[in-house]
């Protein structure tokens, strides 16, 4: 048997190579909270560090991770720094980065069950146990009428519930003839931008989005909302979709899924809940009033790429239908048909999402769940709410600081009392300084700083410090004003 | 300064047991190609050798990995085996999983420029040197009018070139106030299945996907495009997009771009060009008129994690004007602003897809162009373009199958003179078998089996093995009627 010419990694290559990589990865763990947590390059930097050309011979590995040192490193804003407090977190995890792995070397493509039976079957397996995690209603188990399937990301969730409403809505004469305009989906004020974006891409035009009005804990109000789908349907318009946010971008503001939940159900709406970071913390019984009416629910999505120490990408979506959804998707091309799609008896969850191919993501959050088992992961997110109340206190203890919004869990939102000008300045000049990284929204027309607790190895010393700096910035520029 | 309690993996246990998972790796390369392809299981047979909840306690990473031998290994389909020829490949290499592996450990979500510069800088520097590598219209280049981007697969990228065409064609009005019923795209009969569903999904609905009849080659007529196109006009319609297939999934066949441009041009229409798996062809210079035309197209995408040992998910979609494809997508709420945004000299790739959040993925693309260089990826495609046409030579001299297309690049599709019965009595029995994988399709009203090399380890002996396999198959079939 000849031996052709090989330009491939070998096996004993790749063991070579593979543990210089996860010796790198050890490595920066170790290392990531002294550096700066917000990339200090300008643009075009890191490009002008790289070669115009690709290059016509290959290069040894090992140059390739001298590169990512030297190139790459300082253009990275460390996510996973302990440090890091802004936007959202998204956290991983030693057994999520080896789930990924494996996936890669796995490298099957989960479209349809029959191209790996176990990619699709440990998904629906794990989806289920997160039913239970969470005490997630009975509706959402793959037993039920429903079941769960892992997205990329809380927007795509968002879309795919959108377009099974819009379907159910109009007896599936969008999908077949187009939208007619009269189309009607709602949020809170205080929704995620990918409400918005989903209703541009599904046809809908987001003029037809509503947004409802929030109360003071900036939740939305189920009596605006019902007002709103009463005159809209007077005005000839077709109210299909709510979505509900638990714990908004913003400030984490919970709306009432109860009452909101029930006026869907009269008026035959929708209703899809959007809990992408908070939902994690539904895994401690005493956070899981977060979630109560979810049972009126159509669709309900979290993010264990978030908070629950799963890498990027791993957003956790469920129905209460799945026929719904699946009808909305399917398609059946000549060349994708196999015995097994025909007999009915297994699931193709390309018929649950927008692209057609899928990766195995069930493998890093099934390795999540079991390194950590449930009381580990209850003990993570109990500290990082336990620490941001901690934090909250030292904000309303401080009197120069006040908090905008009442802190349900583990998102602080608050300013420095001297004015935007003031808070715009100190959140630049905190987030220079490299010490730690925090972003900013508006509340009430106030620029406001959020602090968010949820990075993987954030400790207490983490936010103990992140306090002595926005303290001892504010001092700075309290002397210079 | 006090130690916490702590569930997670420490620096130390990730070394030991990310060489576990490297080595299981490098083993699992070793054997692959003596495991059966098409995994073998029943439905909900990996399911009940799961536990039915999830675990209290954590358990350890040992266990987890026996697991996967065990439990879930059974259920692969072995994509990554040399004696895969099903669907189109999704081959994948060392460099390009120990991209991913980085990508994990690195943990940075590239919404933003701002979120880690490297990610986008990397991204759009890749994407410029593809243009080159494959000898793409200037326009596509980030420092002229276009740019690139990674999306996770063809049918996204699909989808947002719809988006961008229906947002052109209307003004933007879709995207703000709906559509209106009167926009139709158009493709071949063959072309991809993502292309019914991105039209459904963007609320044109697929009654107005009209379908444009193929020639003796399964490659759209444009002239059967044009008259289409100018009855639909007459008919008070608004045609607004024509999705082009390079390397239909059927068949390979190839839509004559420069023709179809024309025509595009003329009539004011998009043009996308999808080449999924053949677009990787165009790396050799022998190879590149299957691109002929392509400077007339306002998208382009291939998918690296088809064809070009970049483990999924890998599409790369070029646009020659993104200022259109941005506008379509662009939202800015509070909580994503930033000052580099503002000073427009970066770009935020959250703009050019569906989902807000990504993945550092231009890291493995990098490693598989840098570590193969242009020369060794020039080397496995057309080796494997040898090796199809090889085994369509065998067809050819056969007698008793016959060519149903003419193979232009890696895709053979062929059948058994003995009619549809007998050859989905093939394909069950050599699939069953486990020895290969191939899939089908229907060629001009009949059953067509379609081989395809393009495995990463498919080498001579491999196809050979699997030619004398089928033939094997087809002498007991024979006998047998």
């Amino acid at each position: 048997m000849r031996r052709e010419e090989s330009f491939h990694m070998t096996p004993e290559e790749f063991r070579r190579h593979g543990r210089a990589v996860i010796d790198w990865i050890a490595d920066y763990w170790e290392r990531v909270e002294r550096l700066p947590v917000l990339s200090q390059v300008r643009p075009g930097e890191i490009r002008a560090a790289l070669p115009a050309s690709p290059p016509t011979e290959g290069e040894p590995f090992e140059t390739l991770l001298h590169d990512v040192e030297s190139v790459i490193l300082p253009g990275v804003t460390h996510w996973q720094s302990p440090n890091f407090f802004a936007f959202f977190p998204a956290n991983t995890s030693g057994p999520a980065i080896l789930g990924e792995l494996l996936a890669a070397g796995l490298g099957v493509q989960g479209m349809l069950w029959l191209t790996s039976p176990a990619c699709t079957e440990l998904e629906t397996h794990v989806l289920d146990w997160l039913v239970e995690m969470f005490a997630l209603p009975e509706s959402f188990r793959s037993g039920s009428t429903g079941g769960g399937v892992i997205q990329d990301s809380a927007s795509s969730a968002t879309l795919c519930a959108l377009l099974a409403a819009r379907e159910r809505a109009t007896g599936f004469h969008s999908n077949e003839s187009g939208c007619d305009g009269r189309l009607v989906a709602y949020a809170s004020t205080q929704a995620h931008s990918s409400v918005e974006k989903a209703v541009a891409i599904a046809g809908l035009g987001r003029a037809n989005l509503h947004l409802v009005e929030v109360d003071s804990a900036f939740a939305m109000r189920p009596e605006a909302l019902s007002a709103r789908v009463m005159e809209d349907r007077r005005a000839g318009l077709l109210p299909c979709f709510v979505c509900a946010t638990v714990g908004t971008t913003s400030s984490n503001g919970l709306d009432p899924l109860r009452a909101i939940g029930t006026i869907c159900r009269e008026q035959g709406l929708w209703l899809h809940v959007d809990a992408a970071m908070a939902g994690t913390a539904a895994i401690c019984p005493e956070f899981r009033h977060i979630l109560d009416g979810l049972e009126l629910a159509d669709s309900y999505c979290f993010n264990p790429h978030k908070w629950m120490f799963t890498n990027f990408d791993c957003d956790c979506f469920w129905v209460a239908d799945r026929a719904a959804l699946v009808r909305t998707f399917s398609i059946l091309p000549e060349y994708l048909k196999n015995r097994a799609t025909e007999s009915g008896a297994v699931i193709d969850y390309r018929d649950w999402q927008v692209p057609l191919g899928r990766r195995f993501r069930a493998l890093k959050l099934w390795f999540v769940v079991r390194s950590y088992g449930v009381r580990g992961l209850q003990h993570h997110v109990r500290r990082h709410v336990e620490l941001a109340q901690e934090f909250a206190s030292w904000v309303e203890a401080s009197g120069r600081f006040e908090l905008a919004a009442r802190p349900p869990l583990n998102l602080v939102c608050f300013r420095h009392r001297g004015g935007d000008a003031l808070n715009r300045d100190l959140l630049d000049r905190v987030n220079n300084s490299g010490a730690l990284f925090i972003t900013q929204t508006m509340l009430d027309g106030r620029f406001t700083l959020r602090f968010c607790v949820g990075q993987t190895r954030t400790e207490e010393r983490h936010v103990e410090a992140a306090w002595r700096k926005i303290q001892a910035v504010a001092d700075e520029l309290e002397l210079e004003t």
